[in-house]
């Protein structure tokens, strides 16, 4: 197919940056080295596309593993590993925290993340989830031939394309390892890509069929929409960050890309970036009440931020629909500046249906709740379906008062997020809302909240 | 329980009562035995509660059967029935039909009912329902003790006050001889009313033990809420009329009577009148919009005329539903006047959610079919769910607009109903709805909707 050709073109790296990264890595790898030499222990290892072969155009990304022997104390690991992870960064390192302590530096326009781990022979027995990265790299690089790595290249851009790649919990979609995987199960990207317009929610994919039947994983992984066992560790799923809105898509792309191949797959348009007074029209199209919850960004990264987040958006729209009004949609964003984003369907009505339990199950606390009560403007009576039912009078607080009560209950946000927010936000509703396309973090959050549609259908 | 004696004591009829029933039931049955002498064929049977002593105070029906031969041909049946039919009511008679055709007068204060029937030994071969009732008379009237038959007139007068009293099509109710059946089965009102109160929707009784388990008549009598098997023919049930509304009604009933036995059970309040004022503020508190189609009655006894009714009602909350409009409540009259009233929720909603069909169903359709669309606000894209989602401008057509073009569609309605409405109805809406009380015909109809309530809760 021509279009693959043309796209292989453009997300290839270079002989030139192939060169340039090969520099590189030399270099950080020698560093490391030496340094390792100097303190008596650690092992160097490069991992990820970098090492490869699967990194896209443009990617500055270069993991550097440091090695220890598996006797050693998880303290000391952490403490020698982390010196030593300083001593090679230099001044220039930061350390971060995932589920380890890991360095991170920009080194000649590239972002070098060097992480301490175990190695330990039998990837099942690994102490930490970073420990498995080396037999990663060793099981993928021993069967990616130079063929297979430019039909990775396709997938990694297509799922970027679809709003789809990376594994981060901003996006719960799919990693680099995972596409790799899919390209060795799949054979090339196009058979995948005719595998995957078929697949339906708890699809099991095992390449070394560590299981013999697909019920097992099946139990094992319930709910996840997409279970790739990792060849290395039966008892892992790959993609066990893919959402079911992310497989759903993913799902849902190659479906339309086989039916109508274009090079917007891989390099969608961008969002469209609205006026003030454009979004003010759509708003008032809607016809909803927006609620945007806006403070300062507490300093987290997007893995830890976005489930506080995440938590914080759940534990208001579900006391707004507990209040009565219907949440249709909402989101959230966390980069620069956080924002919570709550769309409110207005609702009139003054009847409210309140159904008692279905016949068998005991209706008295039912009844006797409301027979007195003020709000009561009919029954109890009895309806088609055999229920008894009261109609009340229906009492909404206001939706404003809901949010502002709900951010107050620490216990229902996430921890830094509620801690933030107890320090102060601002609450900016519907007629207000176009002004914050003045803040350049918001503006392609709330651009693309009000024209929200699949990338490829822009 | 003195409380039922005391029932008993209004609901029994006296010495005085029974007296002159007796006397003319005897005129009757003497008449139409001379009658039948005078033709060479019938014979006269008093069936009903009148004939087994289990007729309600102040009941004034009286139904008298006339055998035929199972040889007579089904025309000759009519014919010569209904001859002698009308010589015994005289110039009194009207000729009504249900199943089959019969013959009603008043007679000295009575309701007379005079129904030609085939004599059928074997009751599983009858031609047609009327002449099972014999066989009903001899079944019942074998059983019932004199104590038993005061149980029934508590059970009939019990299920009056709780509004589920006749079979009739506008009621789904008890009938008289399920009642009797019920007393037989129980042992006793209280006896029966303590099993009734755990009934579940698919209870099988079976005094006769027709079937050897209760599968099969639930199989065969499937999505019946109460399952009577008839002990004269086991392929009935004669609580086939009962809704599962008034099933449930009276299993609440039997419950709150025994957690509280009191008179207002058998004699419940009267629905409260409403004035004009009253009704004007109930609107006004509900906010709904109601609309209320009045018609001229078409003269058709309730059992033709209700079902035909329920239909138009049902079009016309179909079609108002599917046109975005929340149909909370409705219900219909036919006595005097007729009436259809909808309660509509009023929707300010401009967004409408359209969700496309779940994973692994083709989308391809859905998605082309708004892609295009001047609706679209947003999408499409992929929810949570991982459903595709489209956000549309909802646009929805005049509540009353849809009632007008459904009332148009004669197929969606009731037969009779449909063609009178052909003729000319009037639409009441909301602010309006208060002077229908000067209606006589329709003022208890709108009391009753307006303060729906059990009986028993007034």
């Amino acid at each position: 197919m021509n279009l693959l050709d043309s796209i292989l073109e453009k997300i290839r790296p270079s002989e030139e940056d192939q060169r340039k990264l090969a520099e590189v890595v030399r270099i950080l790898l020698e560093r490391a080295k030496q340094v390792c030499g100097e303190e008596g222990i650690g092992k160097p290892m490069l991992v990820g596309s970098a090492a490869r072969g699967t990194w896209l155009k443009g990617e500055k990304d270069i993991d550097i593993f440091l090695l220890f022997p598996e006797t050693l104390p998880k303290e000391q690991l952490e403490e020698i590993g982390l010196k030593i992870c300083r001593k090679i960064a230099g001044g220039a390192g930061k350390e971060r925290y995932a589920e380890h302590p890991y360095v991170s530096f920009e080194f000649q326009g590239f972002e070098v993340d060097l992480v301490p781990c175990y190695e330990i022979s039998d990837p099942r027995k690994i102490k930490s989830a970073v420990d498995r990265s080396p037999h990663h790299q060793a099981y993928v690089s021993q069967r990616l031939t130079p063929t297979l790595k430019d039909q990775v290249l396709l997938l990694k851009q297509f799922t970027k394309g679809l709003g789809v790649y990376g594994a981060e919990l901003k996006i719960h979609g799919f990693s680099g390892y995972l596409c790799e995987l899919l390209i060795l199960h799949g054979g090339g990207f196009l058979d995948l890509l005719k595998q995957a317009s078929r697949w339906k929610p708890g699809h099991v994919i095992d390449l070394e069929r560590h299981y013999s039947n697909e019920d097992e994983p099946r139990r094992i992984f319930e709910n996840q929409p997409l279970i790739v066992i990792d060849p290395v560790d039966p008892g892992r799923n790959v993609a066990a960050s893919v959402s079911l809105q992310a497989f759903a898509t993913f799902v849902r792309g190659c479906q339309d890309f086989l039916a109508n191949p274009r090079e917007e797959f891989f390099f969608p348009k961008e969002t469209k970036k609205l006026k003030k007074s454009e979004l003010a029209k759509i708003l008032r199209r809607r016809g909803t009440e927006v609620y945007c919850i806006v403070f300062k960004s507490p300093d987290l990264v997007p893995d830890v931020l976005y489930p506080q987040l995440r938590k914080t958006e759940r534990a208001l729209t579900t006391a707004l629909n507990e209040a009565g009004h219907k949440v249709i949609r909402s989101d959230v964003w966390g980069e620069g500046t956080c924002a919570i984003l709550l769309e409110v369907q207005p609702c009139t009505e003054k009847v409210e249906i309140r159904e008692g339990p279905p016949l068998g199950v005991d209706a008295e606390n039912f009844i006797r709740s409301y027979l007195l009560s003020p709000l009561r403007l009919a029954g109890p009576f009895i309806n088609p379906s055999g229920r008894v039912v009261y109609e009340l009078e229906s009492r909404r607080p206001d939706p404003e008062k809901v949010i502002r009560e709900t951010l107050k209950e620490k216990h229902l946000l996430g921890k830094h997020v509620g801690e933030t927010l107890q320090k102060g936000y601002k609450l900016i509703k519907t007629h207000k809302i176009p002004e914050l396309l003045d803040n350049p973090h918001l503006s392609p959050f709330l651009c693309d909240y009000f024209t929200k549609c699949l990338p490829w259908y822009r």
